[in-house]
């Protein structure tokens, strides 16, 4: 069964002192799943997986999955430099019980595309469970090409992609390249009228963190075939995106995407402290002004 | 008091099974101190460090610091992406009782000048001893620069610099514009007369863990003032470092580089097994004859 | 008045000794507006711009905008390193009588965003003709931001982009944030149908060199929004754009594209020889037989 | 015979409207021979030749190689994208008489190494005399291997290169592994006496253009194997070399470093005027100012 529909990478809230804010996540994971998303992906880059200690990310999918209790699909980030490390962590999201893990290419290293294979092969065997690739070249900084993916797809050893590379004609041929059951997934929060035009199955967006309603309207829209519908929801979606922006150059775009999320949830009230980890810059008062206004422009507050 | 000498990035054997090959450690350990050098790193890229679990790390740790009892300073790398991923490492790293941690950038976030500098002074600060920025843009995807180095140092949040850009106008720069006791020292294995020349304090060479006695004795020329014997030694290494090319294209640079040093360790009878962690891919045995040759060149089989 | 429509970069033929072949170049032409552009886009990349000299420049733009005698628009790229060298080519371009003209952000030089603006309003100041930015980060390493366009967009110095970065969310941005009369062209060739349903005015193919006509007819199933019947059409030419990788990893990527469009015109007729400048490597004859059988797939032989 | 010594690369400069000042081309040039250098490199990148057309490229040519007459060997760069661009250079800089010419690898276009290595090939064969790699990343992206350019040496195709890499490492090995009469010169500024160290010939300083007595001193005092002398030079040097940072980060690193040699050879009288062409950021009267101070505490106002 092909993975599909809205599956954000859920935001971890933080308590002021960094730690997991377990109520603020409940809090969070009841606002998407009351937003209509279909599944959600926790220790994901949104997540700030790369942020958060073992433990924490051990309390981050135990509170979801203990949570959700199997309503919805729960994908976890395995992310880590290479395949001992990865595997490490798909141990513990297995004994969690996820429904199938997101992995990257390893990063660090100087990695082969043979290695890659390998990668990705000995991650899903020894794991046991569905392995989605995490196509992440901003972060990994390599690119996960179409015949990589659809090579690995055949021969069962990726149950789909989250494509966060932004080429989308490069998304193009793997949806027409693939056969069933491989799942797209396109991870951006500005061309999912089009990624779901083309044949992709779903989105995880980080934006859909603030406002999920939107994009399971969105998707809603595009399965019935209402395409003005669904184009109109996407630009009025593509303006709200302009809050991971208002932090512009004085900082990190980590820090000003993941702050702007969590800002906007703060304001939305669905989490206690806007946070997030070290070394990010906090975004200040003027700049959490901005993100209000444009939260209110798309009817949000 | 400022580190300096020859400080090799410690291999780390597995056994067949890719766990921790602790006697061969040992004795490789016994091989590097024998062969005069002044310190070690553990825990380095060259370590395999982005390959092994944290439990394997703090094997390589215990095993490492147990066994060197103080005879010379050991420095670990605390290589993860952001803050707090280090920070548990370099908890790990005082337990064990280290002199030093060895900390990157962050990695696979995108990170800001003003976040680096937190960062580090954040792993300072709450470490606890000496930290030493390891410069690895080829891994890092950041070079840091001499007006970021030199203004940590001068607030005291660094100790030194362990520099594996490869760029020594940039180290030069270093060098010139420190104020004592800002320790650097080279990771280049190919420049390292030229590095001790411009003022370097040493050098953290990983064919260093092949032939230890040559870059002892090379560091040594270099105290002495023989800068014409120094060349020479480090013109002999220039030609066993081409051992780290011998893999060529059918495997990423990491393979090529960390199984050659393994596989002279284990021609030379240091290790047991010359085995490199998942997914890397393994010499086989025609490349494997090609380092032996060009050991054998080098007067060390 | 917004341009809009097809308007593919034209190929330039060589003779068999390196020189411009005016005679199949006007057969080319003809081939083109045959097949139902809407204008012609002489010198771009892949007219081998970056091969030709001067003089071979001069001889494409006369002989096409002589030919063209104002059927349709006919834009020229003005490729050069910096400002000044740019503005010789736009005096000629002038002289010849183009529509508009085509230029990157200044490369080989390191350029700030300051100077990328002063880069192009100077153009448009000085060359007196619309004048279109090239976004083409894959050779200019530098990627033109919404911001910065739309900018220069407002002030006039822009008439509109040729969008080749691959970046869909970065296009979609433009779109909704620009005022008439700015011309957003996708450079993409499998991703026209969804850059039109965004808003984009046109498209810039490489591949509608082979099948003018399928890119006609994309377009015109666009305006009077049959997007299925679109849909279909390019996911016909996404197929048909294989033959760009016939050539592998045995020469670069100019080589294997621009090869596979002149071997395609060869065969189907258009063109008499199928040689790319110096120092491209050619296709071999194996290579040819299956870039044949894709066209013969697409229904083109 | 190897070309060896200092040869810097002459900044070009220009009158207020942006032409080839012809009568100050001369009195720099006077400038460099008077102060003791052993060779001159016309159209660099240091001079400005991204940014001059083809006229100004051949006044260039005809004013040094006319006044120089034959007292010291003139190289030319035939800086261009690909082969046949190159070519039209290489004809005109033989017509002026140039001893040598200096090529990079293709730029703009995605170029395999087997088409790097036709190009050089191409360029040596009809060229007709010695040609020298330019390598150049931070402009052409792409890095020579030493393999590659000991592989061109060895077939005659390259009398030499210009490594302006940083990459001293890389540089050593082209120094170990070559065969006479293969020139490498360094164009760093700052490791100059470690390059002569490791048996470099010569070096192609952009800040020898304001001062040419300080590398010929250092060149003599290598030559004459007094290292200690060449380091404390070099070291002057390197804090000479800081007015390329004046600029900061309002302008790119083209307009910083061309700027502050130009503004220091306008403050010594040697040019009339140090404006930077188009679309370079002109430095500020208190930019210039900090340009003053460093030439003063260097000892050359």
């Amino acid at each position: 069964m092909r993975l599909k529909g809205v599956i954000p990478p859920v935001c971890t809230p933080l308590t002021p002192d960094g730690e997991v804010d377990a109520t603020s996540l409940v809090r969070l994971v009841d606002h998407l799943l009351g937003g209509g998303v279909d599944g959600l992906f926790v220790l994901g880059s949104t997540s700030e997986v790369a942020y958060l200690t073992d433990a924490q990310r051990r309390v981050v999918l135990d509170t979801v999955t203990g949570h959700v209790g199997g309503q919805v699909p729960v994908l976890a980030g395995v992310i880590d430099m290479t395949t001992p490390r990865v595997l490490e962590h798909v141990r513990v999201a297995v004994e969690a019980g996820v429904s199938g893990v997101v992995a990257t290419a390893p990063f660090y290293t100087r990695t082969h595309p043979d290695e890659i294979r390998r990668h990705f092969r000995t991650v899903a065997a020894r794991g046991g469970l569905p392995v989605y690739a995490y196509d992440l070249p901003v972060s990994v900084h390599t690119k996960l090409g179409a015949d990589l993916l659809l090579g690995l797809a055949a021969e069962g050893a990726l149950a789909g992609v989250k494509d966060s590379s932004g080429d989308d004609g490069g998304l193009r041929a793997v949806i027409l390249g693939r056969e069933a059951p491989f799942s797209v997934l396109t991870g951006s929060e500005v061309t999912v009228d089009s990624a779901l035009w083309m044949g992709a199955d779903g989105v995880v967006p980080g934006l859909g963190n603030v406002d999920p309603e939107g994009y399971a309207e969105l998707y809603r829209c595009a399965v019935r075939g209402d395409w003005e519908a669904a184009r109109a929801q996407q630009e009025r979606l593509v303006r709200l995106f302009e809050i991971v922006r208002v932090g512009g150059t004085r900082m990190g775009g980590s820090s000003s995407g993941l702050g702007a999320f969590k800002a906007a949830l703060h304001l939305r009230g669905v989490i206690d402290c806007s946070i997030t980890a070290l070394p990010q810059i906090p975004l200040n008062d003027d700049e959490v002004g901005r993100i209000g206004k444009l939260l209110a422009a798309a009817g949000l507050l």
